[in-house]
C-alpha cells in the first residue's frame, strides 16, 4: 500500500492545495496540514475564512496599483505624502520593505511584475501603460525606479527609462553598492564593482 | 505610517493566520499570503475550504488513534496486515515515513506526542492507556517502539518499556546507528558510539 493510501482525503485535499505554493514542498506542506489538525478546530476554520474572503476583499487601488480594501489606498489618499514623487516597484511586498524603512514620503507605482520575454510577459502584461499615464499627467516631479537589481529588474528599469525619458519627470534609480555593514571582502564581485563605479564624491570638486 | 497600517485587513488577517503555523515566521507568511493574492481566486477559495472542513472529516481511529475519515481506519481494517504487531510511534508524520519504507506489515499506535514533564505532558496527555489496554487484551506478539531517539523520544520509551513490560507482548525498539550511505567521518559522535555499542555479529560464534 503506497504511504498516499492512509493518509485520509480531507487532509490529503489541504496537502495538494498548500504545495501549490512557491517553496513549500510536499514534506512542508505535509507538516504543516498536519500541525493544523492538531490545533483547535476554530483555528483552521479562522484560516479557511480568510482565505475565502481574501480575494473579495481586496482590489487594486486604481492609483497606484497596488492591494488594497480601499480605492484610492492609505497611500495614495494620505494627504501628508508627496503625490509628486512615484516610487516604481515590481511587487506589493516591494512597497512593505520600503515603507518598512521609513525613508520615504512619496507614492507608488506599482508593476506586478518584471518584463520577461521568455515566460511571455511584455509591457502590456504588467502595469506599465498605468505607469506612463499617471507620468504624463502634470504634477510628477521624479519617478524613482526601484525594480530589483536582478537581470530581468535591471531590463525593467532600462525599459521604463526608455518609455519615460521624453517626459518632463525626473528619473532616478535606487543606489546600488556594498550593503551596510557588509566587510568589503564578502561582497560579490558585480556588487563591488558596481560600488567602485557608482562611488560618492566626499567633497565637492 | 507603520507598514503595517498599509496592509490591508483582509490581507493582514491571513498573514497573522499563517504566522501561527511552526516555521513560518512573518516574512514567510506575508510572501504567502501575497503569493495567494496574485493567483486566482478559486485556489483560495479551494485552499480555505480544505481548512474549513478539515476537523469535520477527520477523526482518531479508535483503535490505532492515527487521523482517519473512517473507523476502524484503512490500516487496522486491512486484513492483510499482521494485527499482533503493533508500532507505536509519536506522531501520524511517523507512520507515514514508516509506511513509505515499504518494509512493515503491522499495524500502529499513535502516541499523538511525547513526555516532557516540563511542559506538562504527562502519560494521561499521550495516548498510553489506549496502549496499554491494547497490549493487554490478547492477541499482540510484539510492540515495536519506535519513538525518536531524541531525550524526550528515549524517555518515552523507557517509561512505555517500563509499563508493557510485565505483559506477554515481546517489546523492541528501532535500531541506531550510522544511516545508510553515511561516511563514518560525519556521523555524530553519539550517533557512532551507539553504533559501536549495538554492533551486529556478522557470524554466529
Ligand atoms: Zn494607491
Ligand atoms: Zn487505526
Amino acid at each position: 500500500m503506497s504511504s498516499l493510501h492512509i493518509i485520509p482525503p480531507a487532509l490529503e485535499r489541504l496537502i495538494r492545495s498548500f504545495s501549490q505554493l512557491p517553496g513549500i514542498g510536499s514534506k512542508t506542506a505535509t507538516r504543516l496540514a498536519l500541525n493544523i489538525l492538531r490545533r483547535p478546530a476554530a483555528e483552521a476554520r479562522e484560516m479557511g475564512a480568510a482565505l475565502t474572503e481574501l480575494h473579495g476583499a481586496i482590489r487594486l487601488c486604481s492609483c497606484c496599483m497596488t492591494f488594497s480594501e480601499q480605492d484610492p489606498c492609505v497611500i495614495c489618499s494620505d494627504q501628508r505624502r508627496d503625490a509628486s514623487l512615484i516610487c516604481v516597484v515590481e511587487q506589493p511586498a516591494d512597497l512593505m520593505a520600503i515603507e518598512k524603512t521609513d525613508s520615504y514620503r512619496g507614492h507608488y507605482h506599482i508593476l506586478h511584475g518584471v518584463l520577461s520575454p521568455v515566460d511571455g510577459i511584455g509591457p502590456e502584461e504588467i502595469k506599465v501603460r498605468e505607469l506612463v499615464a499617471r507620468v504624463q499627467s502634470n504634477g510628477i516631479s521624479e519617478v524613482l525606479i526601484a525594480t530589483s537589481s536582478t537581470v530581468p529588474g535591471e531590463a525593467t528599469a532600462s525599459y521604463l527609462i526608455d518609455r519615460l525619458q521624453h517626459l518632463p519627470a525626473k528619473l532616478t534609480r535606487l543606489a546600488c553598492g556594498i550593503p551596510m555593514g557588509m566587510d568589503i571582502k564578502y561582497a560579490d564581485q558585480y556588487t563591488l564593482a558596481r560600488a567602485i563605479q557608482s562611488r560618492a564624491n566626499l567633497r565637492e570638486p
